[in-house]
């Protein structure tokens, strides 16, 4: 079995550090990528640090995986080797299941599984993430990537893009939607690009005011500070759709009532404790919905690269150095990242 | 001016008695009605009681309205004397703001006039409901009623059966759909019946094992106790709508996760404290929507009463005389009323 390197969390209190552990050789449906690029997720940090609980140690986080093919398996119809591949947060689900045949393997009734994690169906034990030079997954969870666009920028369409995508696409966000994102972070900065790619009028919803030219940069059309009561008061009644990229509690009424009748507001971040609760009558007065979305299919994943190699669009990114991950951890923990930070893999060394 | 009779609460803390007042003689577009039966909702003791604020005294509740057209002004041509038409919980709105426009009255963004305790457009005071011998409405918010049914029973179809007609509607809801009802009181009970008609299978939930039957004779084809944990799991994930009229806090996500991929609860009840706020990740999980829905548009009111009328649905009322309100609303209280108090109007006399 090939040797794989890559850093992991020995526990949920130890800093990440380096790692080694083996992969599988290809069977015959797997393709065995080299790993260029791996996007830092806020996720990876919750599951390094077990704040979600059911962590299995070690752990090594990595689900915006991009790189190149090195081998493949017999049946393997899909990939080459050379090829430019990526991988996102699943690498298998039951298949068989009602939302699997439909293409939502991430909606698998049986749960899917996990880049990093999950419980792998191969090896008996978990599987470890893209923190690491390789990988190797089953065809039908590996994606197409483009070798039009800047890689390292692809990496983070894995998660960030897919998750903002997805529920833009489900709800039908088109010209002539009014189309509100709140925050501007990871997820919030690829909504804002992907929802003006979209045809739509994007209003971007802060609580920083120094985030408004980079906001606009980004491609919204009006940028509002959301502690400002007079700003969030005009756009009352009007958005067609918000997706909510906040994963920390807040008030959410405070943008439920900026929806029109018949609005959505789809939340993709899920905090450690509750939101306070929505005012019903919010949700009555105008018909409104407050709902969730979770990633996406592997087809639709497919086409939001796809979408995004159609349009230029890739994600604002911080390069890293494999060792400089723990130190990532930290300022993403005060946001201070535009917008996701990125490992350049080939500064991973055994040691 | 015409004398009304009727039942009012002079005061929140105050019965209702009895009442004297004007309704207007028919404008052009108006049409004068002489109330047979009101129905007894449960917001017209919230109202008369100035429990959500802003009643003002004296208050004549009552928006469950069937009747004869005593008199029509110069310019109707809807209706003619001697016509049964039924009035709901508006008697007018802008009808010029973009969801007037589209036919969502109940929606209107300049806020509808109710029916009782709006603000009367001919009067400059406030509205006074169907608790009353009379009353003349616009036209366009007078609803044709079929002679095929019992007149009585078709008075709650005006508020309770638009109310659950109107989500059914709009999500969907038919043949092959698998359609929770939570509550069989006033709402719960016209939502079996009309999810029932809609062709989809219907799963009542409630807390009181006495209802069990009851519900069954209503088109239930399931009657799930909802405080019965292994009874619920059975029906996780597999909803395809849910329609929720308890108005009482409860756990939200204790239904959501009932929920199939896609499906929906929605709300038509406003409790008086929040409910606890919903797990976001029983939204995110199935991709779960939690919506409110507010009665419905005077074209649809139309379309829900010819509806019943072709399935021959109607409320199971208990007929009251109108000196026994108070004690209607007591009993509304604790729940005991199967399903909704119906005021026989014949009972009213000037005293």
């Amino acid at each position: 079995m090939p040797k794989a390197l890559g850093f992991a969390a020995q526990a949920a209190d130890k800093p990440l550090e380096y790692f080694e552990f083996e992969r599988r050789d290809p069977t015959a449906n797997d393709v065995e990528i080299e790993i260029a690029y791996c996007g830092v997720c806020h996720s990876d940090l919750h599951q390094a640090r077990n704040e979600w609980g059911g962590t299995v140690f070690p752990c090594v986080p990595g689900h915006e995986i991009v790189g190149k093919v090195t081998r493949v398996g017999s049946k393997v119809t899909k990939y080459k080797v050379g090829d430019t591949v990526g991988v996102g947060c699943m690498v298998d689900s039951c298949r068989t299941c009602a939302n699997c045949e439909e293409g939502y393997e991430q909606y698998c009734d049986n749960g899917f599984v996990g880049t990093y994690n999950g419980e792998d169906k191969h090896s008996g034990g978990v599987t470890f993430g893209g923190y690491s030079n390789r990988i190797t997954v089953d065809q039908d969870f590996v994606l197409k990537v483009s070798d039009k666009l800047d890689l390292a920028g692809v990496a983070p369409l894995l998660c960030a893009g897919i998750t903002t995508y997805s529920p833009l696409r489900h709800w039908g966000v088109r010209e002539g939607h009014k189309v509100g994102v709140v925050g501007l972070g990871g997820l919030g900065h690829m909504a804002v690009k992907l929802a003006k790619a979209m045809g739509a009028e994007v209003i971007l919803f802060t609580t920083s005011p120094s985030k408004v030219d980079d906001a606009k940069r980004l491609g919204a059309d009006h940028v509002v500070i959301s502690k400002d009561e007079e700003q969030m008061k005009a756009w009352r009644n009007s958005l067609d759709f918000i997706l909510n990229t906040v994963a920390a509690p807040h008030d959410l009424d405070a943008y439920l009532t900026l929806l029109r009748l018949n609005g959505t507001m789809t939340l993709v971040g899920v905090p450690a404790e509750s939101h306070p609760s929505p005012a019903v009558y919010n949700l009555i007065a105008k018909r409104r919905s407050l709902a969730g979305s979770l990633i996406g299919g592997i087809a639709e994943t497919q086409e939001m690269l796809d979408f995004c190699a159609e349009h230029g669009i890739t994600s604002d990114i911080e390069m890293i150095a494999m060792d400089d991950i723990n130190e990532a951890y930290e300022r993403m923990l005060k946001s201070d990242v535009k917008y996701r930070f990125v490992i350049d893999m080939a500064t991973l060394k055994q040691k």
